[in-house]
């Protein structure tokens, strides 16, 4: 097996490498394409928040508390914080009559460095609310409401919300949930040790399903994709991948280097993991394997190219290298 | 060969893992053991600011402009840019007659938080005195005075002061400088690209020359590990392990994962590589290298335990993983 890596060049030379992991399945045929150990297990972290935000939606929270489109697309986020993010998660606390004191993930500054700023400016400390996963957590909270569960305790395992987000993703990615490893993510909720390819099956089924603009997965994906600032926000991969292709691709990253994304219209997906934990890999990894999977014209790489091919440069603004992907993609099933 | 790798720990299971590459060396017996690719070739950052500094001390640059070692240890220094190291660096260059403007390092926020918190308030924008290399500037422009060499382009690759670090650092590794690779560092010097066996061995040359009190290289180590504080700062592993074993081990960070360090009792070198970069991994590697070759006591490396099994933490504050190294270390030579 060749290697696939994310290489960072300085001057003439490779500084540094990357390993990645890539699984590339359809809908119906499975796993069609990979790079490196596309059975590898990892933690899905935030990259799979599309389906922690379907159990909201399929039992109707969306209609029941009139939550708008871009709620729910802050529902799947891992925002920067910016004001329009706050507004959006306080929105439906605010709707599902939910203190912002529920919030069980923990505070930290906003990941947008203008709105860190601005906030400091004001004297406040950062709030839960400023937490990148706050609509995430503010969608769990809106269930809870509408199921009856306790809030207390709603971000645990054994909470009836968290079975039934690991009971979803056990459906989706056809594992078993009694097999599934389960720790704890960085905002508190359950993470998932699932293989890759998986991941990538369960993003393809995903992205199949948006054929049916009634289904709940068609719901979360439309509002990813027609409000994709609010999945992530200014300056971010997640907003401009699916801005640039103007929704035939939605995405999200999750932390250590992992990446999902779905192409509805091939009832492709993917997941992806820099076995480092990298996220200078998993974004131009990612970018990469779009474009060879004809995805992505030249066009919209070029689009994205700080993304795709960032360049390195020193504290005199020089620049001294740049970062690329070097995929080796092995065809399946082809 | 079995790899050697940092494990990034989640819950029971491991989330990232970071290989890494490490030389050490004898100073008469050459490579004595190893980690991975003992001659991989990578930049050596500002891992051998050692090397970088002796040109002034051995063409009586200190004497000359009486500075003190506090000056030279910062010479030395990745520092944190607190008050204390910018005095120092600008210490050398009023005694060196040069002014700030000078510096070709550029300017970015110092790396201690409080520091950069505190240079914020004063609402003044970081300087080039502030970069963590202004001491290594600051010094090689003292000795582009002593020596009469212009001033102007002291940074590029073609001025006689690098070409004197070249040659400098070609005769302690035992590479001719015309096979060594240049690309530019972060600071705008020269930085070089050699195999990890030939930097263990210069840092264990340089541990054995140490010796001798009167040689450049003691003077050298001498300043690092009398006034470990002026080579990192506070927080900062170079510091606290040159502290914590009353200067038995100087070390010496680089960017992109890479780590040197000598113990003079005996006469060893090391030098690491994390291959994707990460400082997470070099820290942790580094000690626990230094452990496996029983440099450090397992009371000193509890002292360092932060560096070396650094407590992985959610943003609740919660203990969710850790990050530890799992070295093989093979002997050889033995």
């Amino acid at each position: 097996m060749t290697e696939s890596v994310v290489e960072v060049v300085r001057g003439q030379s490779v500084e540094s490498q990357h390993r990645v992991h890539i699984a590339i399945a359809h809908a119906e045929r499975g796993v069609v394409a990979s790079c490196g150990d596309a059975a590898r297990i990892s933690y899905v972290r935030s990259a799979i928040k599309m389906f922690q935000a379907l159990p909201l939606v399929e039992d109707g929270g969306l209609d029941h508390f009139g939550l708008t489109d871009q709620e729910l697309a802050v529902c799947t986020a891992s925002h920067n914080g910016e004001p329009f993010h706050v507004t959006a998660a306080r929105g439906i606390l605010r709707k599902a009559g939910v203190s912002e004191d529920a919030l069980a993930c923990g505070p930290h500054p906003p990941m947008h460095s203008a709105a860190a700023d601005a906030l400091a400016r004001t004297g406040h400390p950062p709030g839960r609310i400023h937490n990148n996963c706050s609509g995430k957590h503010a969608g769990m909270l809106a269930l809870t409401q509408l199921k009856r569960w306790r809030i207390d305790g709603y971000h645990r395992a054994d909470h009836p919300l968290q079975q039934r987000v690991l009971t979803t993703l056990a459906s989706w990615t056809g594992v078993a949930a009694e097999s599934i490893e389960i720790a704890v993510d960085g905002c508190g909720l359950p993470t998932f040790a699932l293989p890759l390819d998986r991941v990538a099956l369960a993003c393809a089924r995903m992205a199949a399903a948006t054929a049916d603009r009634d289904t709940a997965s068609a719901r979360v994906i439309a509002a990813m994709t027609t409000h994709p600032e609010y999945v992530a926000g200014t300056g971010r991969l997640c907003t401009d991948l699916m801005r640039v292709t103007a929704g035939r691709v939605f995405a999200k990253v999750g932390a250590e280097g992992y990446y999902c994304a779905g192409v509805p219209e091939r009832q492709l997906g993917i997941a992806l993991k820099a076995e480092d934990g990298a996220k200078r890999a998993s974004e131009p990894a990612l970018l990469a394997a779009l474009g060879l999977l004809e995805v992505l014209t030249l066009a919209e790489l070029d689009a994205l190219a700080k993304y795709h091919r960032p360049v390195v440069l020193n504290t005199r603004g020089e620049r001294v290298g740049e970062i690329r992907a070097v995929l080796h993609l092995q065809q399946r099933n082809a």
